[in-house]
């Protein structure tokens, strides 16, 4: 805010301004996991959706359903949970453009982020080892079968981005605690 | 060396004292990291072993092999995989105490530890929840299901040291590097 003679003039940036400034501001590491976020996300969509469809054909030659077999309903579960949880940290991400800090405080962010990418990468290899064992014994007339393949390339897939993930915040807690 | 009037005294230290003080000036964490990669030798011993000695019961009911199941086989494979890999990490470790670095440079070292940390974990998940599988499936009469109830208990214990390890040597890894 100036005072010009007898005016005041004051300056004001609209928010998308504000916002575009702390995007062009941030290391490039930032983007790079917002980028995984999104991967993540989308694969584990997949991986579930996958298993979902295959279930409603009712008019292939052996009707059946992941739920009928407990590893798929596993790999299913797991699939979802990373899924919100890869919504979760976009949502964040994008939030934390806008305003820094306000929806969840940096440090407990970094901690948070570190533990559940453990987490959902343990539970996404887990998964899809179990996974390969159900297609070996699924009989192949089965209509489920190649849903099952396809979500567990996916899922693999996804707990690769995972992976990446969990380097990305490790660094980002390490940089941050003092040991 | 000191030269007191015509005479020289030297003095030395046996090299025992060296490797006394090198251990008690290394920080806390070193210890730390020993016991548990002594730990995880242990503990995947014990898993390898438990399927490995089953196998050699002739007069069982009904004798089985863990070969003759693909599963228990990647899980023995992982077993003895991670028991080399203690080892070796092991025998580095007491080895750095009496010279350091001359058997790997330091910062190879922390790169390597990390990347073969995080697959011994992913691969000690993995087979571990793939064993679980396994223990449904095997007739309750086979002589094998004892000891596979206790090699995938025991191995993913050896998960969870592996994955304390890990951070270790995450930390270790990111105080090195200047990113």
């Amino acid at each position: 805010m100036k005072q010009e003679g007898e005016m005041f003039v004051v300056s004001c940036r609209p928010p998308m301004a504000v916002a575009s400034t702390r995007l062009s501001t941030r290391p490039p590491i930032y983007h790079s996991n917002l980028i995984l976020r999104f991967l993540a996300l989308v694969l584990s969509f997949i991986s579930a959706l996958s298993l979902a469809a295959s279930s409603s054909k009712k008019n292939s030659p052996r009707p059946s359903s992941f739920a009928d077999h407990s590893e798929l309903l596993y790999c299913f579960v797991t699939s979802v949970l990373v899924f919100v949880y890869s919504a979760f940290q976009l949502f964040k991400g994008i939030y934390d453009v806008a305003q820094r800090g306000i929806l969840i405080s940096d440090k407990f962010s970094d901690y948070m982020s570190f533990i559940l990418d453990q987490v959902a990468g343990y539970l996404l290899i887990s998964s899809s080892s179990v996974a390969i064992l159900a297609i070996q014994q699924i009989d192949k007339t089965e209509s489920i079968l190649k849903a099952v393949i396809i979500s567990t390339t996916v899922s693999f897939v996804a707990f690769l981005v995972i992976v990446i993930c969990t380097l990305f915040s490790g660094y980002k807690l390490c940089k941050r605690i003092s040991w």
